[in-house]
């Protein structure tokens, strides 16, 4: 996913069934020294700003993201409630070499917000701390209690799910970038997350990843509830039906989520499944059959409104060629949302959904 | 399902990567009046007698397996080496009433296997005395730890697996069946179980519906490993591709099995989704070409090698006239293996794969 700025958001996340995280934040990028390893923290920076007081990183840190260097106690009195966990490390464990600033901002009076793979619940002395101190350890990648079997039942309001040829290729940034510019708009809407940034980023969600097979299809229905005949849901898709490791997540996702319509999420030089050699990128066209295929289950109406190119690795000229060439060949609107070509047309048809 | 005996049956359970169940089993009637209650129990003796020395039944229960009643001592004299709870409850719960013969079962030196939702561990008596004792409280309905994410990666030997127009229709009978049918044939064959009275039955698998998502598929490869070229995994299905609120078990259970065959298994009765009025049931015609769109990305050689009806309701006649008018429209074998009918001509087709 491309990292580069796509400016301010003001994105509504009413998350009615869902816990809404503590915020504002301070970013924390532990002394991260690429930053491909902060990817989190640019997101919320990104398309969050509003939640973000500052950041605060470890010496020996070469990655900023431009916001105020603060510590915990200048933070808290600045608005921060939480310092988010906004860096990752290799096999997703909590260096010992954070837990002193994680123990200062609990007594700073900030919650802390994690995505890592280690909970930080199960580190011994941290949870002590906080219970101590009436703070919350916030693990985002923990599902909610009580997710319910799906119903299958039709629920009022409209929903947008985006999907993919393949993973991270830009299905959380091209349903940010649609939720912000029909929020823009005026419109009714919010956007419905579904991994950890875009929870971090919406304040609410459920990991869709991380919910147990049997209640999948139930947590992407508890995710997008009832709501006004006008209003919509833009949700975040997960994986591909055409990746033999994660379809499940997606079908899930699509079958809870009864989608009105749906956008293709593509990158135009991806070959191959990232990491899996032997199988190659699905076309748009098969994509779009498959879903509508599989998504008429639970929508008969179901249908593609458009497509989102990731052109990030490519120049002006190829970019617009390929956005122009794939629109004639669909008759789709097609868009590159970061580069900000083609928004307003996918955005309209988005809003006819 | 039928919960008519079958016969006996002898079906091997390798379960290379997966740990085996502590038996033979004493099977536990509690205080059951409906046989309904006791599926799991008819099951076990249905399936696997070879598995199961007797059955012990609470005063007030009017259900039996017809295996010699014994209390826990007598029946670890006779080999018994677990209490298998053969009955289920409303809700799930474990009732109190049962908790003096569980613990009279640890100290008899039984190990105790249980499907239920409450987890035996989590009964603190009951947890310190099986530590106490060096007892295992086997809980099936739990998966084991360090499941793969899915690689994709083509295995080797064969694979069948069967595949549903909904729930609760047969395919776990029909799996047993083909398994134990193709064994008797002289076939290299294991019976791969994915629901916990499978499991039980095998004494080995993964509850496949009780994986986090993500790990899903990976679950599912980890069942079935790479085996001699000869050698056919016959796979335990799960859902239904067109079941609003399983879809998703039933496609990373696919995905991950790379099935050669599958064997479709219906209910000609049944119009809709089992408590899902609103959901008509699929033709067997509409779950072929889906299982096959989506099972090509991981098998590109799929195809559907029969279809097993579950006619329990109906007379000879009809039994026969549908099972008939099924294959003639298909050009497929149909077979009622519980009923016994057509057997041998699926298992020719399953023996070809």
């Amino acid at each position: 996913m491309a990292t580069t700025a796509p400016g301010s958001a003001a994105l509504s996340a009413r998350g009615e069934q869902v816990d809404a995280l503590p915020s504002p934040y301070l970013l924390f990028l532990g002394d991260a020294v690429e930053a491909g390893y902060a990817k989190t923290a640019f997101g919320l920076r990104d398309w969050a700003p509003e939640r973000c007081i500052g950041e605060l990183a470890l010496p020996g840190a070469r990655v900023t993201t431009g916001l105020p260097p603060l510590q915990p106690r200048e933070a808290y009195q600045r608005g921060a409630r939480a310092l988010l966990i906004g860096v990752a490390t290799r096999g997703g464990q909590v260096p010992e070499l954070w837990l002193p600033t994680l123990s200062e901002s609990l007594r700073a009076g900030l919650d802390i917000v994690s995505g890592m793979h280690d909970r930080l619940g199960d580190i011994a002395e941290l949870a002590a701390e906080a219970r101590q101190l009436g703070r919350r350890l916030v693990d985002v990648r923990v599902p909610p209690d009580g997710i319910p079997i799906a119903s299958g039942r039709k629920r009022s309001g409209r929903r947008l799910l985006t999907v993919g040829t393949d993973c991270a290729l830009g299905k959380k940034y091209t349903a940010l970038a649609i939720a912000r510019g029909l929020a823009a708009r005026g419109l009714d809407v919010d956007f419905r997350a579904t991994g950890q940034t875009g929870i971090m980023i919406a304040g609410a969600g459920i990991p869709i990843d991380a919910v147990v097979s049997d209640f999948l299809a139930g947590a992407a229905e508890l995710l997008s509830p009832d709501a006004a005949p006008g209003h919509l849901d833009v949700i975040e898709g997960q994986g591909s039906l055409f990746h033999p490791s994660y379809a499940a997540v997606t079908l899930g996702l699509l079958h809870g989520s009864q989608p009105d319509v749906f956008v293709v999420c593509h990158d135009p030089l991806r070959s191959h499944i990232l990491g899996l050699p032997d199988f190659p990128v699905p076309s748009i066209e098969d994509v779009i059959a498959q879903t509508v295929a599989a998504g008429r289950l639970t929508n008969p109406a179901i249908r593609c409104c458009g497509v989102s190119l990731n052109t990030v690795a490519m120049d002006d000229q190829a970019a617009a060629e390929v956005i122009a060439a794939t629109a004639r060949r669909l008759g789709l609107p097609v868009a590159d949302p970061v580069r900000g070509v083609g928004l307003e047309a996918l955005l309209d048809a988005c809003a006819a959904a």
